[in-house]
């Protein structure tokens, strides 16, 4: 991967990111916006594990089956503690998903995979991109619960080297999926772009997280802009590693 | 739970059941037998993540999806410790499900839940039925291979309440259901020792774990009878802590 190609890294989150963790969560208005994110983050992993099941139907083979199941079950496995961290911030857990049901179910909706490796590359570019963005917005988080965010991230190296090796097999067989993959690629960014301003618009208390407020650090618009130069760069490069022209 | 009117309990695993492991395991028939024993448990578990995953479709709030869901991922999350021990025995994963596929795979499909309660009771009961069957035969293992086993049933205790709490409200709202489910219970239990009975009969190194060898202890015709009566005890307690008479 081009690492060094990428525009500015994001700020690497420290405990010194602008704010101490009981200041910011004594603010109503900061805990409601963590409470925001936990609850999207917890959704999205319920939706991945249910589009992840059911797209392990569809493996060729029980490896493929069970490789692909796992990745599923260690997204559930990671919902228990984003739950108890909503109900530690004074919020029900189940409340906190609610608001982001339409857009998740949505997107799921919008980019059902047709066959196996469809959805192979779903599963790769999909958590790559989940990942990406959790990863931005822990560097504006509370020391606790950026811990917590940024710990739901690093289990899933293997799972994704499998991925990639079964993504490059399967086109160095049959070259011309190359081209349709690549489509595939770029229809699963643009729905998730999609769906992620929609959200924007309607949730304030999200979006202020990464925007800041009177005492809390944050992007300026241009900055933002940066953010997601990032995450689409990041997303070029993950289709380069599955073989893919983006 | 009447515990105390349960037949003889299983022999407790301790680690005089009878010989060492690294004699045990230079014997190929038994490193066979305890290959083919972690191989249907592997299977099992794949097939159980399957079909919970499949039947949390059925949940009627995200609650209950979010639970049956985790059942899932939990069965999942073992199989790689019991495929890394396959390895060691030097045998493949893969071909050690193999011989086991068809009579789960049967088990599965002649017991399809027609909606979320049976869904529910199956997960409870199929669940319970297997831990059983492994706790007994754990007591015939060499201690490394009886220790990973015993290890992956001890951990769906919250998940077990959940359903116990969920069949009993639902039959409480709506008692005729309970005749219905304890039909539903008898032909899982029906089904289950329909497909045992015909791995028993195909797989001769398996069922050696519990005859014994020349120089492993094992059961005699009379010894295995009573273990197949306390599973069915335990089946019918499990009945009993769901509201249902069997």
């Amino acid at each position: 991967m081009a690492e060094s190609s990428a525009p500015t890294a994001a700020p690497v989150a420290g405990s010194s990111n602008g704010f101490e963790a009981n200041e910011a969560l004594a603010d109503p208005g900061y805990r409601e916006s963590v409470i925001d994110l936990l609850g999207v983050i917890s959704y999205g992993e319920i939706t991945a594990f249910e589009r992840l099941a059911e797209d392990s139907k569809l493996a060729p083979t029980l490896q493929d089956k069970l490789a692909l199941g796992t990745m599923a079950s260690v997204e559930l496995t990671k919902v228990a503690a984003l739950h108890e961290r909503i109900t530690q911030l004074g919020g029900d857990p189940f409340e906190a998903m609610a608001p982001f049901c339409a857009a998740l179910d949505n997107f799921h909706r919008h980019t059902a995979p047709s066959d196996w490796l469809e959805g192979l590359v779903k599963a790769f570019v999909g958590d790559g991109l989940a990942n990406d963005f959790y990863r931005e917005i822990a560097a504006f988080l509370d020391p606790q619960t950026r811990e917590l965010v940024v710990a739901s991230l690093d289990e899933d190296g293997d799972h994704a080297a499998f991925v990639v090796t079964r993504v490059r097999e399967l086109i160095a067989a049959d070259p011309p999926l190359g081209g349709r993959l690549a489509l595939w690629g770029r229809r699963l960014m643009g729905e998730a772009l999609t769906q992620a301003q929609r959200v924007a618009a309607d949730r304030d208390s999200l979006t202020a997280l990464l925007t800041g407020g009177v005492d809390r650090p944050g992007l300026d618009l241009a900055a933002l802009g940066r953010m997601f130069t990032r995450l689409t760069e990041r997303h070029l490069e993950r289709m380069g590693e599955l073989g893919l022209d983006a």
